[in-house]
């Protein structure tokens, strides 16, 4: 039987990046497209629950939403392949980086969330830097990781959020396997006046780098390695627990 | 010193739930609240990266923003009180529980998301059930969860995700410290057409009960209990590193 592959992503459907990820997993088994018709980036896991969404069949096994990433995984898995459950599903490839505390905001990883949050093994692929990505520099650890979840598969409730530095592959160092990391930001806020004398507002954000933790996904593409991240669903803070018992109930 | 608290919701500026949160919080301090002007419930941790902001000053330390709970946040904090930080934000009361993995959609538990984020302890605060909801059930664990989070602080990176039973407060039974528990779904695609016979879709989503786990969030609340959930930012499941270090690196 050939493998199942759903590929979405947040930058749209006309990015590059979601093409060069098209064309190398095909050879990995039928793959189907179900991407946003437009930029989605900084949607973060949103689900449209209060309108409805339209649904474009660009050709055979490809389709086009007026949705966030996490509709389209939704409306893929719920809708068109109803019956025909994907073995795996990978968002990206995303043009620039998603790491460190950044990921809650991601659309890319937030696909891959909600795959995982539908019983499918999960997959985002990011490609670092601001601009001149090469996707082509990310397709040998895209094909390597996607067939080894392929093959071994991904615990429940952990997707891999996976990050490729924007260089040749033979200048990349290897994988290396990192916990989420933490940026320092500076956030001014921009504060702007429109033709008609009315304020508005952009928010910023100056990246002022990042802490420097051991096998950390930002220290690991910093020293030139393929970071992959197992992240999982369940957000607790065991840690925390003990202290929240004594201090707010009476046991 | 008095203490500052900044407030926001996804439910909007006009919704019920923040003005009693609003009128209760007004006594531990002073309250900013700043708040989407229309329902943003399901947008998740989105950040609007890509299109200005408008600011409504609504009255006096109450702003009505045109974007999302984490954008209220971001420019609340990084905006408005940029020379005055509050010592803590507080998001709700939201109309319906955030409970399980429905916290990784929820604009509620974003808002209190942003402000960890942003470093200043935080609390997301929702109310049980479907319709006929009584914030004024609410108003005695609020003040209480509050008090205790001004006076002893938070963790770094944790906030508080409380749930609190849509009944009065004498039929509660007290407040249980859970862990996140899980929901379980079936969510059909509803297939719709338009009056000009084209196809439109609505995600579904109906609930088929919930995972039976000790101490979990759904469990407390159906047993009548507020729950207290904390929850960390860092999504790494450590627990799977070894496993693929073994299988995709040489070390």
């Amino acid at each position: 039987m050939p493998k199942r592959i759903l590929i979405s992503n947040d930058d749209g459907i006309n990015s590059e990046g979601i093409h060069k990820l098209h064309e190398t997993l095909k050879k990995l088994g039928e793959v189907y497209v179900v991407a946003p018709d437009r930029d989605q980036s900084a949607v973060s896991h949103s689900l449209s629950l209060f309108r409805p969404l339209r649904l474009d069949k660009v050709s055979e096994y490809v389709y086009s939403v007026d949705g966030t990433p996490t509709d389209c995984i939704n409306l893929a898995v719920n809708g068109i392949l109803r019956d025909k459950k994907p073995d795996l599903v990978v968002s990206g490839i995303n043009k620039g980086e998603n790491l460190g505390d950044d990921i809650t905001y991601s659309g890319t990883v937030s696909a891959a969330m909600e795959g995982t949050l539908l019983g499918i093994p999960s997959i985002a692929i990011s490609i670092t830097g601001r601009e001149d990505f090469n996707f082509d520099y990310a397709l040998h650890h895209t094909d390597l990781i996607t067939k080894y979840v392929l093959e071994k598969g991904l615990p429940k409730d952990t997707l891999l959020n996976v990050n490729i530095p924007n260089a040749p592959a033979k200048e990349i160092k290897g994988i290396m396997i990192t916990k989420q990391g933490k940026r320092l930001y500076d956030e001014p806020i921009v504060e702007k006046v429109d033709p008609r004398g009315k304020k508005y507002y952009w928010i910023g954000g100056n990246e002022l780098g990042f802490l420097d933790i051991e096998n950390s996904d930002l220290v690991a593409v910093r020293e030139g390695y393929v970071s992959v991240t197992p992240i999982g669903l369940d957000l607790t803070n065991f840690g925390h627990i003990d202290k929240l018992k004594l201090d707010l109930t009476k046991e």
